[in-house]
């Protein structure tokens, strides 16, 4: 967001007003907004003026949360908003495939040599397999992100925050082991977050350099939204690769926020957790503040938290609605919500 | 074979004269051959002579066959041995793994990312997922072996020829094509070395080590054996490691191989094919002669094929019985006169 700096955006009412989307996206909350996201776009019957046959939707995704597991290199936000846009994402968990099999870990458990709390399915381990063989062939992630793309069709252009490797590690206040640091999914898979985090760092983002196109979107963007991910450990470790967190802030494009946190608690996931960590109470308000005016234009919260908003933050535009993303409708109405506060801001 | 050179042997009745066996071995022939030598060394009802607690079968196994495939490292004969000896194997085809599924290979088609005529089952995939990741640690493929061995422990100490990548490639005289190299695993599995083979070259192995114990191994041996493997692309390959022939020609150890070749055909694959390309004519006859005296002290040839060996060779022993390898009993009775011309030859 800057409203002085950059050139004069579409008004609010130009067909065109949406054309270029730039989300920033962690896994399945981000991957499931951004479904309805999508749908929004395309809903030409609801309001002609958000279709745009070049309406192009830019997803910079977490790459914080990849882990090299028996030497396959995972990325499971990336994976998670590829498969789930693609149409080939497990919809009752959220995350991996459709239709999933298991010889292959079962395979590993009975080498006993691999740990079996990530549960790794056959048919995503291929995507893994590629991946890992175009990594080592010294083929950058956001190429081979581009590659796997070519199947899943996502509908979006997929960009990973960062061709060079960032991995976040959380140093745990055991009470029984005491301090010890463990990879983000070693904590969160394996542990579900149940130890408490004493701080959490992205190993390697501050000498990271934003993926190839990542600032260009940004800078392009007619509208920028921080869709219902973890604030912490999703979009929190894409704002810290150097340059990203500037070029959202330099934006001429609004940046709407949509509140992962409804009623004091984490749609789901266990971003309460991560927000200990940081010392940002479990709130709507909280995470706006967290954010703060220099990001954020517009913050969409449920209806349940609109009164907690009061008083009105300093420089960032409120509105309340229903957030639980209970299906595609649910979800599409509130990106529509998103283009409204948006366009409301651009006038 | 050193007659002359090398410390005596234990004498042929001696109980602990086959204590220490060495096998050079390659993928199926070589494999099934091995299940049927160590029934052979634990037979104690048949002659109390051979048993030893003590007994142990060193195999050297052909790497030359190793690929690269999806950045997976795949190593068939090693897994041939190790999956056959530690009752993993498919029995029907001889390679791959029993009750195998292919959700991997499935998914990597849809990708259109990978060649699709290598069959890699799930359960297969396991193994090489494992290896690759530990090979990308630095860990080297005889220990890796060692432990992938650990689970199917097959009852020999399987060695791979050489912890150095050595990649056997053929040379095609294409009529349609013309002259072009493929890696032996193209001209094997998906070509089914239909394609006349100009030349067939192992790629690597003139600057390989012996992988840490084959030497040592092949010193210390009371009885060396070539099993009814492919002579040019198994182990004529190992035999290409420098310092495995010599050390074979010096050995202390009586030489005995097994003939792959049956009334002028290979018993099974398509030795002949090799055996063309390096002008050798597919006769065990001819085998024995590639081989020569330098290397081979026994050569055990199928009833069909003794009026072939007379003249006598020069320097080379050489016994028939019959060699199919119909089952396990079948098998164990070849091992056995492996044992037997051995021990005739130690007197």
């Amino acid at each position: 967001m800057d409203g002085a700096d950059g050139p004069a955006g579409p008004s609010s009412r130009d067909p065109d007003a949406v054309r270029r989307v730039v989300a920033l996206a962690g896994g399945i909350g981000g991957a499931r907004f951004l479904r309805g996201l999508l749908i929004a776009l395309d809903d030409t019957g609801r309001d002609s003026n958000r279709k745009s046959e070049f309406t192009e939707v830019t997803v910079i995704g977490n790459t914080g949360d990849d882990i090299t597991l028996f030497g396959l290199r995972i990325c499971p936000d990336l994976d998670t908003v590829m498969y789930t846009l693609g149409g080939g994402i497990n919809e009752e968990q959220g995350w991996g495939r459709a239709g999933e099999t298991f010889a292959v870990k079962d395979e590993l458990g009975l080498y006993q040599a691999a740990p079996q709390w990530f549960g790794l399915g056959d048919r995503d381990i291929a995507t893994h397999v590629l991946r890992t063989g175009w990594l080592a062939d010294g083929v950058p992630l956001s190429e081979v992100t581009r590659r796997l793309c070519e199947r899943w069709a996502p509908g979006v252009r997929l960009l990973p925050m960062s061709d060079d490797p960032v991995e976040t590690h959380v140093l745990l206040d055991d009470p029984v082991q005491g301090e010890r640091t463990v990879h983000f999914q070693e904590w969160w898979v394996r542990l579900h977050a149940a130890v408490p985090a004493k701080s959490i760092t992205a190993v390697g983002a501050s000498a990271a350099r934003p993926a190839p196109g990542v600032l260009e979107a940004i800078e392009a963007a007619d509208l920028i939204v921080f869709p219902p991910s973890n604030p912490v450990v999703s979009i929190g470790t894409i704002l810290q690769v150097p340059g990203i967190r500037d070029a959202v802030v330099g934006a001429r494009a609004p940046v709407i926020g949509v509140s992962p946190i409804i009623g004091g608690a984490p749609v789901r996931g266990m971003a309460d957790a991560c927000l200990a960590a940081i010392g940002v109470a479990t709130t709507a308000r909280a995470v706006a503040e967290h954010y703060g005016p220099a990001l954020l234009d517009g913050w969409l919260v449920d209806d349940v938290d609109a009164a907690t908003m009061q008083p009105p933050l300093d420089g960032i535009a409120v509105r309340s609605r229903p957030l639980l993303m209970v299906d595609l409708d649910a979800t599409a109405a509130i990106a529509r919500s998103v283009f409204d506060l948006a366009a409301d801001l651009r006038v």
